[in-house]
């Protein structure tokens, strides 16, 4: 039997993989990496230095390069649709080809595999048509949400109340009403314009990393300070990860 | 200065550690633990293999007894107020009076910090009374969210999809509108019989642990099931850590 490991590796340290993660890499004998394009140099190191230390020297290593995408497109739901089947018929054949039996492979997935990630939607595409491929196990890992509340030091939910993680694209119209606590992930060009600047933001980009920026404060005060910077680092680095917190005054 | 340490310690896999947690116990003087009654045996012993595994021998151990809490209060709000200031009172004594200058203190966290606990709050307290009372950073834990996802192997998000992660009591009158995938914690009775029985729902307990019990399916038709072993696995452990995620079908 072929086995496969989906491993969250955090976001930005690699203090933040687990000691269960740790054991998981140590008998890997070959790491398959989707690479998105958004993989820069930083990230690529990165991950790199995960593996030089926790696997075995001679793994092997098999880059896919992601199928392309439609970055705006017109029908959301059936271009990711598309998209993740291209993504299954890439990754099902190179897990044919580069994963013996009785090997254990393992996908390294930033932050946590559960939220915003679609490695597993793949591997159940290519199990739904061949069952036998291969047996996989999860390993969660800290995912940037996490990362933002500690490097600030807060809970993400009011007292007793709800937290609702969710997407730029999903807040362009406003957040949902009466939810405490909102985080949106994934924002690719963060507007405040359209929100009650009297919002509590706290925003986080790097996180965990040395590059990490933090800002908090009143929407309507920081916001501006927050796109600045935002647009600073960016071009800085090449490219950015952030998410942040927005709760009701 | 007196230093403490908010760290997450998982869910019940003494392997859910990150090795930045490993490392911020490495060097702690003493651990305070907030006895909520709900610390069981079981949760006493985990608590005590990952000190012992991770801190020196000489590491003192404070326990504070929680503060009485009436369970169903006629003002939420008002009477968790009531109770996060008589814990600041105590344990802002407890530290002033066994954390010496210079030493590291620790608060270690079931799943994560930023989610339903209250340790940041009650430390924030203290610290707006006394602001030099000890500086203290968070360290990020894998949550019972996480654990249940990876556990199912499942993302928590539907594609493009929010997470609203919330509280038994919160869906006491049913699901928030229009949100595809709903985590309850801290839902002391789960009742189903309010909800969409078409729901799907993938439910965990002690996850993480030896004794770590998974139901999946159509709400309609495992709900009875999940209320039947949960009381049965209740009555077995003493206790039950639980939680669930539903989705519309």
């Amino acid at each position: 039997m072929r086995t496969l490991r989906v491993i969250g590796i955090g976001t930005g340290d690699p203090e933040h993989l687990t000691l269960q993660a740790v054991q998981a890499l140590a008998d890997v004998d070959v790491v398959f990496v989707l690479d998105k394009g958004a993989d820069t140099d930083d990230l690529v190191a990165l991950r790199r230095t995960i593996c030089a230390r926790h696997i075995r020297d001679d793994y092997r290593l098999v880059v896919a390069q992601d199928p392309p995408r439609e970055r705006r497109p017109a029908d959301y739901a059936a271009t990711v649709e598309a998209w993740h089947a291209a993504r299954a018929d890439l990754l099902g054949g190179l897990i044919a080809a580069n994963l013996g039996a009785g090997e254990v492979g393992a996908f390294l997935v930033w932050g946590d595999p559960a939220l915003y990630d679609s490695t597993l939607r793949i591997l159940e595409r290519i199990l739904a048509r061949d069952a036998g491929a291969f047996a996989y196990t999860v390993i969660p890992g800290i995912s940037s949400v996490q990362m933002l509340a500690a490097a600030h030091r807060i809970p993400l939910n009011r007292i007793g109340g709800a937290v609702h993680i969710t997407t730029g694209r999903a807040i362009a119209d406003g957040l949902p009403e009466g939810v405490g606590s909102v985080v949106v992930m994934l924002d690719a060009d963060p507007r405040f314009d359209h929100l009650d600047p009297d919002l509590t933001i706290h925003w986080g980009a790097y996180l965990g990393s040395p590059d990490q920026l933090l800002i908090a404060g009143r929407l309507g005060t920081v916001g501006p300070e927050i796109r600045l910077q935002r647009a600073a680092a960016r071009s800085r680095h090449g490219w950015i990860m952030d998410v942040y917190l927005l709760q009701a005054p």
